[in-house]
């Protein structure tokens, strides 16, 4: 039903960065399950923490260089749920690197098991207006000391 | 970067559903703007109102019938930024059915502007064991009339 | 302010605002019902409606008046859960007025049902430091207005 | 139980549990500060992991034992706002107990800087018809040999 879009998503040889975190109450819906939304969150934490491994915060890029990074297009596949007091790894790898832009591949595994498959096209904009913007320079050496 | 992926999404000629909603604080964060996780809510409202106006509920569907509808895969684009305030209109049109799962294509506007397009592969599962099932007769013949 | 807090708390012969809202997949929890956090979301729609039924915007007081409403304190009694698909009706009702504070009466109903009550303490603080300002002139003249 | 609530809160000589956790996008909202009801999920992520301390699981507490530990009475007071990187550290202190119920004690800290305070009285239901019942004999055995 959608054939045109790439199936599964394809992982890269790329070490990718990961995020462990806990399914609480707040995530789960009556369904018994994390509700759909939920993933997002969980997909923007591991996205910060890698950018913070690297050594920048969102909040200093928000106040020092004026920039944010919005997401600008997002593809999900939810192959399985997660469930209360599961704890999830959520991965980070760069597939793509433009002047203004970066495409992030993302899993959430829970064990080993691919619960939710990402890609997200995260846009550097400039805080006050939004508009699209280069991404800061001492961010992109970062990219380019990644093995 | 995402040419593999369809842009923009085409819109059909099927009537389609409209949910007015409006933005308030749970929905915007730091970043002066709605959190990119909310869209989904919005999206979901719609869907479960739609569901609504041709007669079915989410909570009868999983008490009588024994069903769910879940999202198996899930394609945005965020092309601009809701606002605290702001009134949005979150728009449902069915664009492809099978036995036991409907691709539906939804837009988030503001006035006429499209903040967000979504393309939503939603199944129909078991409540008891979240395996895809058929989806109910009465809903099917419920979509048969849409004109 | 909170000294006197009622306990149970009383409602008043003050004619109250009521809002309507549907209960959502994104509300619960896998307990099946409103997840206790999501009351506060349902009680900041009610009160921002209330408001913009006087006549002020949430995002006009924060963009012309350089004001913002914080809530400094909050007592909620949970008496009942609210399920998938449930109509509920919010009610907000000012029960004393200081000059940088209002205390509000909330009631959460399904029905002639109470599901939860709250005593809400709302400081009125300036946006750019947080620091508590007297509520605006506007606002205070709109609130003596109400029978 | 609660009208001998304290106010001010008193902090209590018994040791507390703590928990730490990072504000994300997800948790901020326009005002740039942590949106009011999201302190509730910190709350609520801090008594499961002391539960799991002490432990015991929700999930397990839930099809296992058949009950589930639900807020009935809640009383926040928030003195100081969260910013979007913030590290934030949630304590959990059991007050007073009954044969259905605890009384918790909880403060949110930024450093030494107390931004939250709350007074929860959480009851234990049966998750069938979310009926009070006794708190199991296994937690309270365990809640008897805290210091």
């Amino acid at each position: 039903m959608s054939e045109s879009l790439p199936r599964p998503h394809r992982s890269t040889a790329q070490p990718s960065f990961d995020w462990e975190l806990r399914v609480y109450w707040e995530d789960t819906d009556a369904g018994g399950v994390v509700f759909y939304a939920n993933d997002l969150r969980f997909l923007e934490r591991a996205r910060t923490e890698w950018l913070r491994a690297l050594g920048f915060s969102q909040q200093t890029l928000h106040t020092d260089a004026g920039v944010m990074f919005v997401v600008a297009d997002l593809h999900l596949q939810y192959l399985a749920s997660a469930r209360l007091d599961d704890v999830l790894r959520v991965t980070v790898a760069v597939q793509e690197r433009s002047a203004a832009a970066l495409r992030i591949h993302q899993t959430v595994y829970r064990g080993t098991t691919v619960l939710c498959s990402a890609e997200v096209r995260v846009a550097c904009v400039k805080a006050a207006d939004m508009r699209p913007t280069r991404i800061p320079g001492a961010i992109v050496q970062a990219l380019n000391t990644l093995p």
